[in-house]
This record gives C-alpha cells, sequence and structure tokens, in this order.
C-alpha cells in the first residue's frame, strides 16, 4: 500500500475494477436474462426528489443527468444465479426550483458508492426466469449555490430498482429507500445538525447515452 | 487535531460528546412529551433478525442484550420542536440458532453510529402532541465463531422507532429498514463478495437497566 492514493474513506460496498473496462454508450446492445461482461454503463437518469427545511418548507425538484456505472464480471454465466457487482463513479444531475435556486447533484468523493445486482431471497412469483433485484448505496452532494450551501448525505442513500430483466436495467424506474427522512449537512459544518432533509426520492434509469450529451451538462 | 486519537472513519451522523454526561439506570424516571437533559440510556434492547445465506439457507435468530446511548442537548425546551441527537456508544446482543451457532451482536468501533429524535415531516394526524420519529444509523458486528467469522455491514442498518412519546423510547417497537437485504462482508475479506444478508430486523427497545445486568451479558 505504498504509493497508492487515499481514496475514499467511507465504503459503502465492494470495491469494483474499472482497469481495462470499456466504455459504454448510445448504440451498445442489451440481451435480457443474460449476464454481461464487464462494462462502464453510460446512462441517463432522470429523478424527482423532494427537500424539507426544518421551519422553511417542503420542495419538490425534477432532476436530469447521467451516471457512470461500472460492473464487474458476473459471477456465473447463469442468470439465475449469477451476481453482479457494481460502483458508481460519477454522477451529474441537474435541477432547478425558485426555493433552492439550481441544484447540481454529484458523488461524494470521501464515499465509494456501491452496490450489486442479484436474485432477491424473496422473488416474484410466476413462470420463467426470476428477476433481479438492483441497490446501490451513494454518497451525494447536493450543491446549492442560492443557499451559499453544499449538502452531504452521511447515510448513504439506498437507491434501488425491482424486477430487472436486463443488465444495465435501462429504463427502469427506481426508488430511494428513505424511510420517512435522510438528514443533509453543510458541508462546511459536517458535525452540526443537519440543515435540511430528502423526504422522497423517485428515479428512471435512462438508457445508454452519448459522450456529447453528458459533456453538455 | 494534534494528539487526537484516530477515532471512527465512517459517521454515519452528527457526533454527539459523552463528557459530564451522566449515566442512566434502572431507576430513572422518564416524563412524556418533555425533552430531557443529557444523559447516557443504558437499556435492554431484544431483536429478532433473520440472515439469508446464499446456497445455504434463512435463519431467524432471536437475540437480547443491551445499548447505552448517549444523548444530545435538546435545542428546544418544547416538545414539538426539539430535536434530540444520539450516539449508539456500545451494543451487546446474544442470540443463538443451530445452524449458525451463538452470534454477538457488538459495535463496529470504524463507524460512529448515530441517529436522532425529531417530529417528522409526515406526522400522524390527531389531536394532543405530536410524537416523534426516532432514527439511528449503525455499523455493526456480528460475531460467529461457529462459523469462524465476524460479519459487518457496510451500508448503515437504520433502526426506526416511531410514535416516540417519551425520551428515551424504552418498551417501543422498532424495526430495521431493509429493503429486500443488507449485505455482511467477512470483516477479512471486506472487498469480497458478501457472505451473508440480513433480510429483516425488528427489534424493541427495553426499559433502563442495571450495571449487574450489563455484566453479566
Amino acid at each position: 500500500m505504498a504509493a497508492s492514493s487515499p481514496g475514499p474513506t467511507t465504503v459503502y460496498g465492494r470495491p469494483v475494477t474499472t482497469e481495462g473496462v470499456p466504455n459504454l454508450y448510445q448504440g451498445t446492445s442489451v440481451s435480457p436474462w443474460t449476464p454481461p461482461v464487464p462494462g462502464i454503463d453510460n446512462l441517463g437518469i432522470s429523478s424527482v426528489d423532494t427537500f424539507a427545511v426544518p421551519g422553511v418548507g417542503e420542495y419538490t425538484v425534477d432532476f436530469d443527468g447521467y451516471v457512470r456505472v461500472v460492473r464487474s464480471e458476473p459471477t456465473s454465466e447463469e442468470w439465475a444465479t449469477a451476481e453482479v457487482y457494481t460502483n458508481l463513479i460519477e454522477m451529474k444531475m441537474v435541477g432547478e426550483c425558485e426555493e433552492l435556486g439550481r441544484i447540481t447533484v454529484t458523488l461524494n468523493p470521501e464515499c465509494l458508492s456501491a452496490g450489486q445486482i442479484r436474485t432477491p431471497f424473496d422473488p416474484y412469483a410466476g413462470e420463467g426466469p426470476a428477476a433481479k433485484a438492483c441497490r446501490m448505496a451513494v454518497g451525494a452532494i447536493f450543491d446549492m449555490p442560492k443557499l451559499g450551501m453544499k449538502l452531504v448525505n452521511k447515510e448513504p442513500i439506498i437507491l434501488t430498482i425491482d424486477d430487472v430483466r436486463q443488465i444495465p436495467p435501462a429504463g427502469s424506474p427506481g426508488k430511494g429507500q428513505i424511510y420517512r427522512m435522510l438528514p443533509l449537512h453543510d458541508s462546511r459544518r459536517l458535525d452540526d445538525a443537519p440543515v435540511a432533509y430528502v423526504t422522497s426520492l423517485r428515479f428512471t434509469m435512462g438508457g445508454y447515452t452519448t459522450q456529447e450529451a453528458m459533456a453538455r451538462r
């Protein structure tokens, strides 16, 4: 461990290497019920988040942007038994509302945002192959220049997608598993009381995007 | 920051000082709808946890033990507006089942397990004072000597108690907010695939306990 860079201090799951893993953009074909070889998925994403600011109000904001997700080698070639590990290596989503102004969401570099795709222990009953469950634990930064604050979460945001029939689950709806409220802290005063909360988060994974579309964000 | 000890690398919430805060044991009286002065609550706890071990089985285990929780100065003397911050500073729970053997659950010293009690943004409707919501993000170690493994979670376990009418919420039922599965890693191979999952966690906060009862654990 001599010359390694410091890296994230908070690790929410299994690290996945990006070394030698190809970037995948628009035009990549996806086969349902088939564990794919490793890749870095460059995908669109949209999200509707509700923020509660104590004593001030609750604001719902539409976000739009992209994510980059690196996927591991599947643990099996068979869909039913395959597990795939993922790291969220880049995110940029932008939204706006009058009261909070423009909000840019990126990854918190102090956290390794990590997840996995596997067959759940409580699958849907039914014929045919079992759909998988996807989960990702995320450390984010919500930059709100109008309020002069960058807000960060100290509990990970757990993003989940159910009924996954292909990897990546492009086009699928997902949810932030927030129980009532997820505290957000001012990045300059991490040990102080939370300044806001996320009370709801619903997202939709987009399809493969282009480098041009990502550069425009 | 010269001579400070290293401390936890993963901080799930707001740190609360234990300096000068008294330990509270059996015999402490609790007033409903009243924010209390700071204290370290020594409380009994019981929990029913279900573990899924991929390819092996699912096991439900009854746990019993104690927790020590330090509470901050409330942010207000009024119940309705008061926020109280908490750190879980000690935990010991023991359970057993035939397949997994004896399991001892303690805190992971690399994590600051932290939480808070506040009025939720979606309170129950009704007359009288509003009940509060309690949440705690926990990093734990599940020591399973029969399997020769200590399992740790890398996403915090979110423990919640609703309908809180007194602090501490002794006697209240609570839940681990686990969406389908919470990965557990072998502490010696943290970067490897999870070896087990918690799929359900239901607990009950006990009342104030005694030093003698804690020492017997």
